[in-house]
């Protein structure tokens, strides 16, 4: 499984994946699921895949390769975002028409964020169809693979206004629930932030199971959410003896 | 859809359920998901269902009917839990064989907690196909139904050795959790506390929307884990940007 976040806010873009893939249990592999493209100065495009990982590798490489060799229709030669995610969803299809009426499940979504020279940072939930939705004020965040264990820390604590790095804490907080509550989701992590209008295209970085910050807040939660359980006071004695 | 989560621990047994059924968005009521079956001094006996809305009622129905009308091979007769959980089991197929074939989804889950004397309390997990599972000392509870929103809580909180107080707070917060993310988990919640060896019967409760515990406790909690994510130090400043 997998397990992607992305974020477009007020200040900024957020971006956390996972890196395990497994075909069972005893097939677990460390896979990047985050993938950057861009022209520095003037667009940055963030892809994030969930499903199966031969369609999303091929879809990537894909995306790639068209950059490269070819003069127009690809994601550094179309002029807005909606086209990109177009793209991808259009490059997502005939890759899996190919394997079509097969019994297997070939499908893979995609996250992708970015912003384009002359428009506003955006955000697109693309799926397993080829079609997709926008983020919103409303819904500043979208989840694909492994996501409902996350939710809920979302759902409380992020909205547009989130400066980023508190909703980058929400985050990892959110990747830890999942981690410690499904096996196929696992570090190392990949995080990556856009700030707003910047068409600066970042590196990322990587945690590990070891990193110093990571372990830090997860400890610091997982005690201060002990913390409030505690204080929560007990219920009335009529209530369920 | 439906969650229900039941607890086995060293001080009694907890189940908690919520009462939304839904056929679509458009098409939601009020079913009660717990049942409590007994003899005042001689057995408890605690089904949670989630899944096919007909399949749990006619197992139910069956279940009662048998009570009354036969002398034998029926919940207030079996010897042993084992035997409950196995009895609810065949019941369950009895029923999903009649519909076999057709294109639809008529299966069920139970959770079935209890105690029946000369035995210490058991809670099992009784899965569509009619086996099921035991809950341990490692594992203390079992959830069915849409399980994934509230399952870190209870990761991160509940032991065999939680004091029924407290673990029914952890119940309480997962299902806060559920209900936020997830539209088809709703209020009333029926609750309900075995105390191990008292060979009582209890009435449980029922919990609307506008219980003032329930809604202290949720407020409370937000609140808090609110102020544990604004405590947690932020990322080094080299950790993304």
């Amino acid at each position: 499984m997998t397990y992607c976040v992305a974020m477009r806010l007020q200040e900024g873009l957020v971006f956390v994946s996972d890196s395990r893939t497994n075909a069972g249990v005893d097939h677990i592999a460390v896979f990047r699921k985050l993938y950057v493209f861009g022209l520095e100065g003037e667009r940055i495009l963030v892809l994030q895949s969930a499903g199966n990982l031969a369609t999303s590798q091929a879809v990537v490489t894909l995306l790639r390769q068209r950059i490269q060799h070819e003069t127009a229709g690809h994601l550094h030669s179309v002029k807005t975002m909606y086209d990109a995610a177009d793209l991808i969803g259009q490059t997502l299809l005939e890759v899996t028409n190919k394997y079509k009426g097969q019994d297997a499940d070939f499908s893979c979504s995609f996250l992708l964020g970015g912003q384009i020279l002359g428009e506003d940072p955006k955000l697109y939930n693309i799926y397993p169809q080829g079609n997709f939705i926008a983020a919103t004020q409303d819904t500043p965040y979208f989840q694909i693979g492994e996501s409902k264990y996350g939710k809920p820390i979302l759902d409380r604590a992020l909205y547009f206004d989130t400066p980023i790095d508190k909703a980058l804490r929400c985050a990892l907080i959110s990747f830890d629930s999942t981690i410690r509550s499904n096996l196929s989701v696992g570090t190392p992590l990949d995080l990556l932030v856009y700030q707003n209008h910047s068409f600066h295209v970042p590196q990322g970085r990587r945690l590990f199971d070891d990193d110093p910050y990571f372990n830090m807040i997860r400890s610091q939660w997982s005690e201060g959410l002990q913390q409030v359980l505690a204080q929560l006071p007990p219920p009335p004695s009529d209530y369920w003896q």
